[in-house]
């Protein structure tokens, strides 16, 4: 190493070391300057936040306070007239709607609450902890830097020792050297003069010049040992303060200056993290309200019921649906007869026209339930189309489209013009097929239950009542809408009137819920031809099935 | 049944038929009433519905453009200086934040397009199905009623029938009764002549007026029969026409008023629900699209890390933290010696000053390792307080209570400002505490690495390298925040102008992630007496537990 190195003067090496701790402070400098601005860019950042949150906060409260408007408009519209209305699932749907926009709107006011109150706090909060902790830092920084500044300084003491002591060394060395010489100068002469002739009178002055010499060189030499170990001993101690000193510069950059930016950051991470979580658990929050809401929004239109919701239209207005006495039979002046008669003469007559009655229901029965199937197949058509799944809007919310596509995506497809006016008219031309069928179906059918109601008269009058009535014990359940018409037989007189006052009484006394189906039950007792089998067969197969 | 009927007249009769028709009438009229009211109430709530998601659509705008605006307004601040801030987790949260932002904004937007292009246009096309329908409807509900007037003026026609056959039927049998009294009084005027003596002269004027009352008798017999027959005819068509006009009503009371309701229901209930799918499908993908992008956030804070932010400013401002040249001896004046000498006389010196050193390490490192010992129990006590999980605002939405008490829940408990205070005041405390020990640690460790560096250097040079480096092979791991200092030996010189000329080359090569990775082997090698072995020793258990 040392054959290499250049021969250096103190000034060059003093030169080169000052060098080397400038360009050390000089980054320690950078590091506060660079710490700082963290930290402003931390405290900018958390401005940021508190104003980003304060105005979502008023966008809430906004947002709130609209939709608590829209539902108070509406709200108060409904406590109005109508109040009946409430019982219909379609009703229901709308006031389901109502109290979901309420509850949006209460959690929009929470959500407001939290952030003003909760979210802002926290960063305010640790706001003021990065203000405070950079500062605590900053002055573990100035402690380290001091150290740093320490050692390069004890440093600079030794190496300045060990060149004093090595330059009084070398000098020592030369003047030691000079003095050997002399010697040798010395010895050589001295070697000259035992070769030739020794002269008396010089020997005296030639041995003290010699001891002279002598004794010089014994100085000098013991000098130079004395400047010698100072040296080694300076040498020694600016070793031992260089590994020092490089122990301390290392143990700055690898863990002084990370454990000064830890100091900096102790707790940032974990309060933003528990502020942005308050921030989450707010938002989490309302999204699981919202979802509750929505799911009882859904049950209930899961449960819009035509069925139900016609059946409590007929109990609200119970007077105008319930069916009238049926027209008895009123003899006139005291008339005693008031069954058929069948005797002769006209027993003939009326087996003649029971016959034709018997053929004539047969055709038309088959005509009839042809109408019927046509109906019920135009009715499943019309099903079809009122029922097609057609409400997914999931598509309007996929984000990896554009803005713009999104919107174009909502309203074409389904629900663009042509697509609309291609939809309605062909539902509204099987719509009017179809009424005009169930005019026909209707026309059809009233004159089947005329003509059978004749017919079971005639049938029963004419001694043929005994034959089982395959039709009443026909198990075959009905078709959802239309029912085969004609099986109403006439009722023996026996209590109606009894069942009537019942009627009557039970309108005042019973809650709604039962209403239909005491009328069922009255409608069915007044109307029906009934033994009791009949009569239970009857309920268990037209009324299970219809009502 | 006829023994205890009162004998009613023509007119009675009439009159009662006439007074249970009208009820029927009536009936009639008010059920068409009925069904005009609640078609009437179907369109009300159809153009309430309208009016409602108009309203709230431009409420879903209005929240979409304050979000819009809000974003922007922090977005554009962020595209403006520092940019490299990106890389850092809790600035990457507040990107988030603000594109969650942005990506509500877009939903809410959807939200009212949706609205607007699909559900108020469904809704639109409800009501014109009702009006539609309720018009329909009732044309068959009058074909209805005209059945019904029809059959109960048919049984009107063949009533009156019966009672003019029955009026006559009585005359006759009055008149026939008449004349069989004559008879009778005749016969008994010529029993009492044959019990007394003919007379001759008188019998033929007899026999005429029997023969006539016979004659008469015998016509209002015939009279009496044709009547009689007629009056059962017209009877039994009573009766006939009494039980289709009873199953009639019957069958429109049962089964035609329902399926006229039926029709005016036609698809509503469907078409509704559609609507109401549309909106809910609306309103769980906006949901679904939220919790996508909290989720995303949520992940974000998840990975929160301050040592991972560290690095990335350390290797943003790599210049700054880039450990320095380390000091190299500088041979003065030619100096060929740059080791420490330990030829006598040093050597005893240097021994005493060894072993000194030595037992002064052994009591240094005992002591600063029990501050470090408080000093990891107060870093515990404060990552507690800073992570307690205090985020949880789920009580603030429970809507079992009124809205005043959940205000009042949100911002109380944990965010009360007496809790608040104290809690900070708290942590202060600590964080004081925490700093004064971390300077004494500072202090003990600057000192141990230093007189540590030496103790290794003069253990070199007295030949003592050769015992195994015990602290060096200690594999347990460091405590999260502080390292047992003293561990940095001298580098052989070997190679390091070399690694100082790749490591300059690499800071503009290679990218960003690896400039700590690649300054940690640099450092490493620079000040680290080493071995092989010490080397991947050392590289093993303190930097892949500390970086």
């Amino acid at each position: 190493m040392s054959s290499q190195t250049k021969i250096k003067k103190d000034k060059e090496i003093i030169a080169e070391y000052e060098t080397q701790v400038k360009e050390i402070r000089n980054q320690l400098v950078e590091q506060f300057k660079c710490l700082e601005q963290q930290s402003e860019a931390r405290i900018q950042l958390l401005q940021d936040l508190q104003e980003f949150f304060r105005r979502k906060a008023e966008i809430q409260l906004e947002y709130s306070r609209s939709l608590e408007k829209l539902a108070e408009r509406f709200s108060s519209k409904i406590r109005g007239p109508r109040k009946e209305q409430h019982l219909l699932s379609s009703v229901n749907c709308w006031y389901l709607v109502l109290s979901q926009t309420r509850r949006e709107s209460r959690d929009h006011a929470t959500l407001n609450d939290i952030y003003i109150n909760n979210v802002i706090v926290r960063l305010a909060q640790i706001s003021e902890d990065v203000i405070r902790l950079f500062k605590k830092s900053k002055e573990i920084g100035i402690q380290m830097h001091e150290e740093l500044v320490k050692v390069t300084n004890e440093l600079y003491t030794v190496m300045k020792t060990y060149h004093m002591y090595h330059t009084e060394s070398i000098s020592a060395e030369s003047k030691l050297k000079e003095a050997e010489k002399q010697e040798e100068k010395q010895f050589s002469k001295s070697g000259d003069l035992n070769v030739n002739l020794l002269r008396h009178e010089d020997r005296p002055q030639r041995r003290s010049s010699v001891r002279k010499i002598e004794k010089m060189k014994e100085k000098r030499q013991a000098k130079y040992s004395e400047n010698k170990l100072k040296c080694t001993k300076a040498r020694n101690d600016y070793l031992l303060n260089l590994a020092a000193t490089n122990a301390v510069v290392a143990k700055y950059y690898i863990h002084d200056v990370s454990d000064m930016i830890e100091c900096c950051d102790l707790g940032y991470h974990a309060s933003l993290a528990r502020t942005l979580r308050t921030y989450l658990s707010a938002e989490y929050n309302l999204e699981t309200s919202r979802h509750e809401g929505l799911d009882i929004i859904e049950n209930a239109v899961d449960n819009l019921d035509p069925r139900s919701d016609k059946h409590k239209i007929m109990d609200m207005y119970n007077q105008v649906f319930c069916p009238p006495m049926r027209f008895e039979f009123l003899p006139h002046m005291g008339d005693e007869v008031c069954q058929v008669s069948a005797q002769q003469p006209v027993q003939t007559e009326l087996l003649m026209r029971y016959h034709q009655l018997q053929s004539r229901l047969a055709t038309l029965k088959i005509e009839n339930e042809e109408v019927r199937k046509t109906l019920d197949a135009t009715m499943q058509t019309l099903q079809d189309m009122l029922t097609v799944e057609d409400f997914d809007v999931s598509d309007a919310f996929q984000h990896s489209r554009s803005t713009e596509s999104i919107k174009s995506v909502a309203s074409e497809s389904y629900m663009s013009k042509l697509n609309i006016a291609k939809r309605r008219s062909n539902q509204q031309e099987t719509e009017v097929f179809y009424f005009t069928k169930f005019k026909e179906y209707l026309n059809g059918s009233n004159l089947i239950i005329k003509l059978q109601a004749k017919h079971d008269l005639l049938k029963q009058t004419l001694g043929k009542e005994k034959e089982p009535n395959v039709e009443l014990q026909d198990p075959q359940p009905f078709p959802r809408n239309h029912r085969n018409c004609g099986n109403q037989g006439l009722v023996p007189s026996i209590t109606i009137s009894c069942l009537t006052a019942i009627w009557r009484v039970s309108l005042r006394i019973l809650v709604n819920p039962f209403l239909w189906w005491w009328r069922a039950v009255y409608v069915t007792l007044i109307y029906m031809g009934c033994n009791n089998k009949a009569y239970s067969e009857f309920l268990d197969l037209r009324w299970k099935s219809t009502i």
